[in-house]
């Protein structure tokens, strides 16, 4: 379903592996490694892959309202993160220009969210990824359509 | 600037006081006491009125990723919960079915980040509120527009 | 990909067929019947069916700017006519509550454009429709998202 | 309420006068001449300056769908115009990158409907765009908000 790049921006990801799949890997690894942000929201990587990724998050205390209900900014928080890591996964740096949510159900406390990223668009340097946030028993809680820009002279994350 | 609402739906908050702003301040106290997730992230509610209202964010080491930049995921939580209190002002219940942000610049670690939601429209039961996201010298960081829907058969939230 | 819908509207199409694919098909006659203002701007309804439909553009001097690309206001136009056969198609009369569209490559004078759209989301009354508008070549142009809203109290389009 | 842009893109338009009004005025006359587009919709424009302009549209037959209720294609088109006239009037060359309609209130055969655009942000090469549609008696019957990026390397509109 994803566009075919047909004008893909000069990657600066000189030292990335020739796979895409280990390139998407590895620079998830590094991003992980540099964000406090996400880890401290109780955001995982699940896996990541070319143009893809999925993230988790388990509802807790912390992350519902007073009728134990998530609040929507952790729905966006999961679906950005998943975004975050399907649009840098090609080894070019790539920022989020903005998104749009839409929030179909609630989720409560205890669920098992999970947050599914995949490339709609690439053309030229910018993105477009959809991502679907969904409950352990499949049920869609929120659909999340993020626009990203490449920024090829920035440098791609590293472990250092 | 905010459309007038014709056709107001009917309100479930018989025991809220008749001066606009003196509800827009009891619903808020209300959905403040109740809310462990705005308070856990960080966010503080600054204002309130009827239609509008501001929340503020400190940018702390928790809110950044390795560049020192604040996450996406938590300008929109800003940004959301500014949006939530501007819309539940009237004293009628009312959830977010969704929004759109669009990430203008970076906020640093440090940085004092201020919300300001006010009301664009409100016709029947939709409204859509306006945020700006602005850092203390006033620059902008990002925009949102949120779309709401009135649930006037819910409780408005209460103290108890 | 589109959420089964486990809440559906009450049907205001009585008279409609039990069969999805023929109520779609019926509904998508009865819409064109009355509907002058997608058929004086050349748009074509290829294929409808529950849930989804296709329609078709070509673009000519009355679709161009002096630069002979297509205005943004007919690629809309033709995705937003896509989008309201499919959401209309289960014989519930729906409304669009909203959209946002992105464009992404540049249409010609003389190219044969088609949109397609799918449901992505039908919850209770609420749907969410992704249509993709292409070239005749596969190239994708823009990329719509569209919000519905159904009014099961408004009566289904007839051919009366 | 528009953000000052502080990076602002270097101007393609030598040509054009140093006058923010004028520069406004000269791109909307070329931007017109040029557009059969807009023109062949029913879309007239109505005033410009910098960062704004107004169109208008008198909903004819042909704008209508079979319950007399202009077609939410018209109502984008025309917001669209608004937009387009707006963030070109600095002299410099810019496209539409997107846009998100909300669609409030029906506008009726025989309205006359106008759209305002006003800047709401320009960062760097990025726009953002408020435009509001409105009945003649005042009712807003849309809000579109317009993402735009500046092109400096494509030549503004001219006469010619």
């Amino acid at each position: 379903m994803a566009v075919r790049h047909t004008d893909r921006v000069s990657t600066n990801a000189a030292d990335l592996p020739a796979d895409p799949q280990a390139t998407a890997e590895r620079v998830a690894k590094a991003m992980e490694h540099h964000d406090e942000a996400i880890r401290g929201a109780g955001i995982r990587l699940v896996d990541v892959g070319p143009g893809r990724a999925r993230t988790a998050l388990t509802v807790e205390e912390r992350h519902v309202n007073g009728h134990g209900i998530a609040h929507g900014g952790y729905l966006f928080f999961l679906a950005d993160a998943a975004f975050s890591f399907a649009c840098n996964s090609h080894g070019v740096s790539t920022v989020a220009s903005g998104g749009d949510v839409a929030f179909l159900r609630a989720a409560r406390l205890g669920e098992e969210l999970e947050a599914e990223a995949v490339e709609r668009a690439l053309v030229g340097r910018t993105g477009l990824y959809d991502v679907t946030v969904r409950t352990g028993a499949g049920e869609v809680v929120a659909e999340f359509r993020g626009r990203s820009r490449a920024v090829p002279h920035l440098p791609a994350p590293t472990l250092d």
